[in-house]
């Protein structure tokens, strides 16, 4: 079980070493072998229709089988939000996302699973790079479908940390681009102000190439050399200390960019960062009372005691404190400027630790959340591991709407990984 | 047919007069009565389950009848979106508006017309004001339920002009809230940075009323009499000349406010107020490419020629202009309390004139799409003709988050047209 490169999938098909049918077959084949012990995949489109699929994409995708987490709308596929209240549900059109797949050439080769409405409820979903551990969550499924190469590609989403932290405890490049830039239509809301489309692929040049050809707008990574890079990494952070496995990464990875030429710049946070977990709480908790209203108040008892305990407490959040905490949202990204003044990127761990053993726990989401609550664009960079030998990314993030130099930034990095620790690449698949 | 008061029916409710069951069955009668002739709804709750809805009902709401505009999902009622391709659709979840209204205590008695996917197509509906007229769009079945006196509330939604024109068109009340104040999870979107969920009722009272009670925020106007509103009219305006009839209902609006003792300050807009439009054609335009997408592309001969020749001219949108312009609204927005720096809120025509004689075009809502970018508040108030004597509201708009102010306000000028012009409430049934 290795990663896939999307890029490398492409040449192959250019040069006519395999064609489009031929790589329809080989991930459905994977997933075949795979997916009893890896769990990643809740259904797949039927082989005669996955031929028909590949064989008329066309466009920048044609050809490149892509799964899709299942909290988006599908017309061809249930589905089913990891809800049993949907059970089998067949939605009346596709999400955007799916048409925007569609325009690019791409198609759906299979629907992944999704914690719960994706919240925090643990799936069984494997981790591909270790399976005792959990590929984290929301997103579990599209993360270890990329992990275990049964699709080069993947879309989850991120509300918390449901991108970033599934990639970086399953050892894959994850984008949560900035909020607004990939539609959420057609995908199950939780929170509207958070609620933001995430990516998955083997490594960063693939991840950008994706996200450009889906969204039309500047994206790829440029890979320019001559581009140095200014750094920045928090001296402390205002929310936890970091792990073991956290310090090695971000250490190793720092390393690696000052052996590349990047700069490293030791930053302060501003002491407002320190509210932005509880302001993330208040937002998602009153917008996820209303968002999932009809199914609490009709099907509670379908819902999981975690999701429905949670919903049951976010229910005490008023609209006074919504109000006041989306007023300081405001105000503080008026102020996300202020942390890029000085440098280009930011470099933080994507995860508190490496993924928790065991399928308890989807782990923790505590440094995404104000990422995603600043609605800035955030990379898991993989290729590094922490203390005990998994997976461990660090997280290049920038300001909203450059998400092109986060994506370069990301990519640089990678690189400079790749060459002081050895070919991460030995561990990509084809 | 006369709109009906929903605080008036709470009255009857509360003294014994009417039950609960009373109300639903009236409701359905006037809709029996004049709806082959008005075409407002789309399709009515069973007599048989309207009365155990309505008696089952608790809460604020309980017992008053609510039609819902049929871009929102309902899982009791079909719901089409105004379109062939969703023909007897049923989802499988009611959307939040839906669930709120429940919350409340209150039951939907049936769908209402839209445009197709809510933007301009024209409907067959009448407006009761004047039979030979529009009753606007995309809300018209909405605004005309209420106008008619078929249910005394109703739900719209507005991402030009779909709430405060079709009111100002039919002599009734109508609020859009702030952007983002009440949840748009399960309505079919159209733009995601402008869909915004519209009431309807009335009066600006029971408006009110009605939003305080489904969203459970301080909205009902509070009718204070000691307040002395300073209300900002623009001297002119960058968008376009006011009609005869504009300017009729502002100068009749002006002498009644300041004949009640408030405060009528003539301001200038702020250049920047001119690119407005264009920035709102922009950010709906590349939106709606996307948020259609799945439409568009699959089911393109099943759209009216007028909504696929708009998304064909949108899809020339680059994501160049479309950023440009959003970050351009993000400044506006930024700057939105300039214009109150001296003023409450600000007093504006609803619509360019009365509505439009004949079904051709749901009229135009230039004067609408500038607050509905800036998501400030808007509140139309009935009460005023123009100069063929059709109804021509006036809108009250307030800052962003405001709500409460200018539901006040409104309430204001709605008293002081009463006033000063005689009893408009003798047109209010009961």
């Amino acid at each position: 079980m290795k990663p896939i490169s999307a890029l490398g999938l492409k040449k192959q098909l250019l040069s006519g070493e395999a064609s489009k049918w031929d790589l329809a077959l080989r991930s459905l084949a994977t997933i075949d072998k795979f997916d009893s012990e890896i769990r990643a995949f809740v259904c797949t489109t039927k082989r005669e229709d996955a031929i028909v699929l590949a064989e008329n994409s066309n466009g920048p995708l044609a050809g490149i089988p892509i799964a899709i987490k299942d909290i988006f709308d599908t017309t061809d596929l249930p589905t089913e939000y990891g809800s049993q209240i949907y059970s089998k549900w067949k939605p009346a059109s596709d999400a955007a996302m799916i048409a925007l797949i569609r325009r690019a050439g791409g198609y759906v080769l299979g629907k992944t699973v999704t914690s719960e409405f994706a919240y925090m409820s643990p799936t069984e979903t494997r981790n591909p790079a270790d399976l005792k551990r959990t590929a984290g969550g929301s997103s579990s499924g599209s993360a270890a479908a990329v992990a275990a190469g049964m699709v080069p590609l993947a879309i989850g989403t991120q509300t918390g940390g449901s991108t970033i932290r599934p990639a970086s405890f399953c050892g894959v490049a994850g984008y949560k681009p900035t909020f607004g830039m990939f539609p959420t239509v057609g995908m199950k809301c939780f929170s509207w102000s958070l609620d933001t489309v995430g990516l998955f692929a083997a490594t960063v040049s693939d991840l950008s190439w994706f996200a450009e050809a889906l969204i039309q707008r500047p994206l790829a990574a440029k890979n320019s050399k001559e581009r140095q890079f200014i750094i920045g990494v928090p001296s402390e952070n205002p929310w936890q200390v970091h792990s073991a496995s956290a310090d090695m990464a971000i250490n190793a990875a720092c390393s690696a960019i000052e052996a590349a030429g990047g700069i490293v710049k030791k930053i302060k946070f501003p002491s407002w960062m320190a509210e932005l977990l509880e302001l993330h709480r208040l937002v998602q908790g009153y917008e996820a009372t209303q968002a999932l209203a009809y199914e609490f108040d009709l099907f509670g008892d379908r819902l999981s005691p975690m999701l429905s305990d949670y919903l049951t407490a976010a229910g005490l959040i008023t609209a006074a404190q919504y109000d006041r905490a989306r007023n300081r949202v405001q105000v503080t990204k008026e102020r996300a400027a202020e942390l890029f003044a000085e440098i280009d990127v930011l470099l933080m761990p994507s995860a508190l630790d490496e993924a928790p053993v065991g399928f308890s726990s989807t782990g923790d989401p505590l440094y995404n959340k104000a990422w995603t609550l600043m609605g800035t664009p955030c990379v898991n960079v993989p290729g590094l591991t922490g203390v005990t030998g998994a997976p461990m990314g660090v997280q290049i993030i920038a300001a909203p709407w450059a998400d092109q130099d986060c994506l370069d930034a990301a990519c640089f990095v990678e690189n400079a990984i790749k060459r002081k620790f050895g070919d991460l690449y030995d561990r990509i698949g084809s």
